[in-house]
């Protein structure tokens, strides 16, 4: 085999990989956390290392093409230590820093001219409150490193004495300061999911809609209903956004549609990202295929959709012990949707997997997605989402 | 995980089944002759084993909810062995027994009404003399068991040498006998896909036209273009194969669409099939997936199209040495063209992965899936297909 590719990470992204790789015959390894997670339960060449340990990542990548990430947890340090010998990382090291540390994406997107939320750098108490009269609480503060899935972020009140001992936590941390960020009145949220060549060649999907519970990615709505003008804004700011952090393979950027009608970047993640699952039934080339593509820098798949609308709602947690005990009854009452399941344990809360419809009429997608969703929670009657 | 379904087979069809084995968390094993082969690639739990030798096979399918198959070439004694302790084996022996041996294949076929070419058992050359002067030469013969693509079939004439002493060698065979059949002059070649679970629940796939070179399926194009009487002519011969013979997961039924406008069954195939390659793409549930929903008796998956046509072209054999070396070519000249490899070595005429194309206008899709396959066969400019 021709292409070989290396995934950094062991849990559901690089599980979907699995798939485009076997059907392009690609050689993909995985070097992943856990010998019988999700990515090593279908990925046949997997080893077991610490992306933090230089010498064992050296190892583990040895004979790749191309290295990538399924997520933003490796140290700088040990990227630019293989970077060094000549390992081919997609992205690079420097693009990646963007995706790692908030303060950095905040001032590279500031920079480059891209609309965010007014930020600011604190390094005490004293900045916090002053960033919150100045804009109005409650603000939102950010550890600039380490966050994911609504972890990392505090919504923070001028008289909430918990958020202000945590917000005291991490700014004991050895780096000493935060994210402060002014908290935003939105209309709905919203990602752009695109993929970008190491030579150039940029494609998007479609904009799409996103709905977070508890700072979790919930639901995915495609396409977003929005104006042409905010459709072209939106992609505008998403390849600008990859072409000068150089992003390669997959780029999430997730925006907040204001209720003034602005488009401001909340996120970004360079890899497959939950707000692009829905490219696997929706669209010609999914996010995964097309990341695969993109880091081996050959050209991109077409993004034309298979049906007008998508919808993809997320299996978080279950009552089940198991969540495929719903079959029997999840494809005899939902014969069009797609199920994915991670192999992952149950965890209250836990993305254990997501469910995509696709067809004409989106609030019947909806409706038959989170129905189904609800089947594989074991929540069906128990609650609304 | 719940489910544990065993595939007795190493080659592109059980490849093909690891995708949707790990969308539904389903544990996949293979029972494989060649640890590095097609599905070894691709499928973590693989098992070495012979299918003609009972308790390596009794071994190597242990713990299996489910043993399924995507080959005919197991021993009936062996699948006898297996069932009496307790092994559940989808579809049955009984049922395989009409996909293995074409002489009992017509028989049952005959017996349930199904219309077929005029076919006859010969023991030897008077019989077959006696079936050309009565049906015309040349008549068709083939082995009763152990044929596929092709192989184990002769288009005999009267005065044929080669074929006469070919057909000795397969009459000195123990069983002494093979299947005589009329040659059909037909206006194109039809299959029928379709699912059936052990509980009775029957899905199809629309009919496809299938065109063979040598003998090897070539191109698939869906949906064939057919009166609807003759559709659901096509549809209900498969549904009366299926509940007659009580089939179990897919079933690939292919039909002569003759000159006199009648549809004569030629063969039929117990698995995913060639025919139904196209429905990764073109429908909402690949023939891959509903295979394993049908064999461990799950409700069957939607088999609605994703594009109103598909056409699926084979890469049979390669000029290259690799054939994935027409990646930058390919995908930059055909990025609506999905393509699967499947991980085999170069041979001439081989197998080695096809591509599809859905969209609108069934000319234009087949010509750049033609193209796309040429591509990776190397033959781009050298030979008209």
């Amino acid at each position: 085999m021709t292409y070989r590719v290396c995934v950094v990470g062991g849990g559901q992204l690089a599980r979907m990989m699995a798939a485009p790789a076997a059907e392009l015959e690609l050689s993909l390894r995985a070097v992943v956390d856990d010998p019988c997670g999700a990515a090593a339960q279908v990925i046949t060449d997997t080893v077991v290392a610490d992306p933090g340990d230089l010498s064992a990542m050296r190892e583990a990548v040895k004979g790749a093409d191309v290295v990538t990430f399924e997520h933003e947890h490796i140290p700088q340090h040990v990227l630019h230590g293989l970077a060094e010998e000549g390992v081919n990382l997609q992205p690079s090291p420097q693009a990646l820093l963007a995706a790692q540390d908030k303060i950095h994406m905040r001032r590279v997107l500031t920079e480059a001219g891209v609309s965010c939320p007014a930020w600011r750098v604190a390094r005490n108490d004293e900045d916090i409150r002053e960033f919150g009269a100045e804009y109005g609480w409650p603000i939102v503060v950010k550890t600039p490193t380490g966050g994911y899935d609504g972890k990392g972020v505090l919504l923070l009140e001028e008289d909430d004495a918990q958020g202000w001992a945590q917000l005291t936590t991490w700014l004991d941390h050895p780096r000493g300061e935060v994210l402060v960020e002014q908290r935003v009145a939105f209309r709905q949220e919203l990602a752009v999911v695109s993929a970008r060549r190491p030579s150039g060649q940029f494609v998007t999907w479609p904009v799409v809609q996103t709905t977070q519970h508890d700072g979790v990615c919930a639901v995915v709505h495609s396409p977003a209903v929005l104006s042409d003008e905010e459709k072209t804004l939106a992609l505008r700011m998403a390849h600008t956004i990859a072409s000068t952090l150089e992003v390669t393979g997959v780029l999430a950027v997730e925006m907040f549609h204001t209720e003034g009608g602005e488009l401001l970047v909340n996120e970004l993640a360079m890899r497959p990202h939950n707000s692009g699952h829905l490219t696997i039934e929706g669209s010609l080339t999914s996010q995964f295929e097309q990341h695969l593509r993109a880091v081996l820098d050959l050209p991109l798949g077409a993004t034309q959709l298979t049906a007008p609308h998508a919808v993809m709602v997320n299996v978080l947690g279950s009552l089940r012990d198991d969540p495929s005990q719903a079959y029997p009854d999840l494809m005899r009452l939902f014969p069009e949707v797609k199920t994915h399941l991670y192999g992952k344990q149950v965890r209250p809360g836990r993305k254990l997997g997501h469910v995509t419809a696709i067809g004409q009429d989106p609030e019947r997608l909806f409706a038959r997605a989170n129905a189904a969703a609800a089947l594989l929670q074991g929540t069906t009657g128990k609650e609304q989402r």
